[in-house]
């Protein structure tokens, strides 16, 4: 191999500014609406769920928003993240294209997650809160927020989808080992999950369940807030220190990448990797290209579309403009969890109106065929979220020897597979099975799109 | 925090060379000797399991053995590893002491184990071998080699204790993933295999089984070669990449360690760190001290002889001299199954004679304690072979604490517990209880230990 695998920055280099590409947008983004009202939410109608730094921080005019020293030194674990040129995997291809991956798989919880769960846990903390309670389902956003809680003394309690309460034991250990309590959903604990229960004791819950009652748990009490992992602007702003980095490391090797490419599930992964580029897009006119990549079981961005929808199955949560496959749509059961949402992160999906972020969706055996690939030439295991990023940058890597023509490509490596090696098992076993919704079951999920009075 | 967290070297910094201890003993180990005869073995009488390179390197007369570049070149996809100041531990026992961990978890297949496994499958290619066969209990050791052959274009065939095979499906997923063929011990495949389920069609396997299923098949075939994990020469050797890293780390932030700790079950992620500051004691008298921490379940330095014996139960291998609890010992099924080793690498035992290696030995509960405490300050899970030496690290910072004397402390990291978190379940269910071996089993499985012929 001709040059070093790993471009690394030292603790003194972390960036110690996140990048808020609101300002740099063509268009100021659409304003999240009451659920109930319609109308324009106003600052105060979200304290009672979040601190008041992360509220500003979700429509703030400033470009870089300071990292506060404490989460630098939280940060410090882990990062700066190593940006690693794929040599094995380029070579196995056969490709002129120089193949670079951002390795978030290197915190403790084993995804970007901690990123977000650490600046979360800290302006909770310093605003007076006692505990944090989230929902999550396949683990990695409850396993992110109970490490950072736990590092600023906060009580964590995640309500956890039945089902993977039950069949990923270990994911709930981790969040455990990290002093979380862990409930599984639907609960006795609120009035949702005892609704829930009364018609149907056997019920294996959903994400939506989980997060309402982990919003009603926040409501009902002034000491405790609500946390996120993903699709708001405040949490896409704290992923941008991944974007942020790669930026100091290809300047470190004297290159520039023509493709950026992250899976999409909210939207934060990618963002985090990707907004920082888009700045030289938007600001200088940089042909960067954009790659969004969802699974084809969950295709919010490729047959969804963009309006106001609930960011919830219940409807309790305000209103976002987003690309959405409607809050009713059940998207099918396959192994990247963390890719089954409706919605989209509203600044994302803004960008793909806009033409700036190219959408692709695939099937999930073409994924795992690429996850398998790159664990034999790389040696690391991808999640199965992070596989379908993986699978778009071989394309395109492929692409460029089509086409004889060299360009530089990152992707983010969003996290580890070590919780989810049944996936791999299944893939192994020949059972998986590529999943695509027929037109009707999405026609009839939007449908039920709520109407919102007309824009101002 | 005052410092970097994380002291890092750039892969331009990765040492060369492995270090081989012989040279500095007091005195010439005692060689091996033939399982049948008892007299002294030659290299060809090893011939049959291992290739030439592997062979001298078990005997070498040279203190510095150069890696070969296309070993550095994979050593390269994770090393070098970060030595890492585990302030928040300091801070959270209110030490004066400096406390240090090599974190060798950073490798993909999650511990130290892919820096023998690498040469091993690269050594073997170069000399003509096909495949390499070897056993693995919990998995580590598997999938490394799983891992490492991968890369060499070497078939690998795993034997797994079959009740691991059962009870840890996602170690066997990982090395299929990198290819490897995975089958349950005892197995119909080999003839000591079909004895075995003769007698007993639902036996749940042990390591010894394993061996012998490894080594027929090695020594049936003979474009097949067998490969160990620990314990021999040319195994510590390549581990002591570790230590190498560490003096060169240790030299960036201008300390220098006071005590060396690792756990120990055959002995080579405990050599690896500690005989390159082994060194300095062995030639100039340095007054470092070393601590090789073993559980209390399988006290083969506490609680064995240091005599002639067998490297597997059922009598094929070599005869070594080692601490040993005899070949037929079966030590309490504790969580950390690469520590349930009946003997100790020869190398480590003569240092444990000499007086050069103080051993300790604990249980699993107090360990598992010590595990939770890092996963809640340092953030990483730590694997419950791996929790033996952040125990004795913990208990050693306290010690400089009672004594108000500052010292400096590194522990090896050997791995990371992703694989593992069933023994943090049990010990958070209050269901983990430690083993200790009545003086009465000790003394019976010492009975059975080889005669040899009187030392020259």
């Amino acid at each position: 191999m001709t040059g070093e695998h790993k471009i690394l920055l030292s603790e003194r280099e972390l960036p110690t500014a996140w990048y808020n590409i609101i300002p740099d947008l063509d268009r100021p983004p659409a304003p999240p609406r009451h659920p109930a009202t319609g109308k324009p939410l106003s600052p105060e109608d979200l304290a009672v769920l979040f601190p008041m730094a992360l509220i500003q921080q979700e429509a703030s005019p400033e470009r870089f928003i300071p990292i506060p020293e404490p989460v630098l030194d939280v940060y410090r674990i882990w990062r700066p993240t190593p940006l690693v040129r794929a040599y094995r995997l380029e070579q196995a291809l056969g490709t002129p294209a120089h193949i670079y991956y951002k390795n978030e798989s290197v915190s403790p919880a084993g995804s970007h997650k901690p990123n977000t769960a650490v600046p979360q846990a800290y302006y909770n903390k310093i605003e007076g809160t006692k505990r944090l309670v989230t929902e999550t389902g396949a683990g990695q956003w409850g396993s992110a927020l109970s490490m950072a809680c736990n590092f600023f003394g906060l009580e964590c309690k995640v309500f956890m989808v039945k089902v993977s309460y039950q069949q990923k034991p270990y994911r709930r250990s981790l969040m455990q080992t990290w002093g979380a309590t862990v409930v599984p959903s639907p609960s006795p604990e609120t009035a949702a999950g005892r609704a829930i229960l009364e018609k149907d004791p056997n019920s294996p819950g959903s994400l939506g369940i989980a997060i309402s009652e982990a919003v009603e748990v926040a409501a009902s009490d002034p000491a405790t807030h609500y946390s996120l992992g993903s699709v708001l602007n405040h949490v896409l702003l704290h992923q941008t220190i991944i974007g942020e980095e790669a930026l100091k490391q290809f300047a470190l090797v004297g290159e520039y990448p023509d493709v950026v490419i992250g899976c999409v599930g909210g939207g934060s992964n990618f963002a985090g990797l990707a907004f920082p580029f888009m700045r030289g897009r938007l600001q200088e006119g940089r042909p960067t290209r954009f790659i969004a990549v969802e699974p084809k079981a969950c295709p919010s961005l490729t047959r969804g579309i963009y309006a106001y929808d609930f960011g919830d199955t219940v409807g309790l949560t305000p209103l976002v403009k987003m690309h959405t496959l409607g809050h009713n749509f059940v998207p099918s059961g396959i192994h990247a969890g963390g890719l089954r949402y409706h919605g989209m992160a509203p600044l994302v999906s803004q960008l793909v109106v806009s033409g700036h972020i190219e959408p692709v969706a695939y099937g999930q055996v073409e994924v795992f065929e690429a996850a398998v690939l790159f664990a034999r030439t790389e040696g690391i295991i991808p999640a199965p979220e992070t596989a379908h990023a993986v699978r778009a940058a071989v394309d395109e890597a492929l692409r460029a020897k089509e086409e004889g023509k060299p360009r530089v490509i990152v992707f983010n490596f969003s996290g580890h597979g070590h919780f989810d090696m049944a996936a791999y098992d299944s893939y192994f076993s020949g059972t998986l099975v590529n999943h695509e919704h027929p037109q009707e079951d999405i026609m009839r999920a939007l449908e039920d799109l709520p109407k919102v009075p007309a824009e101002a």
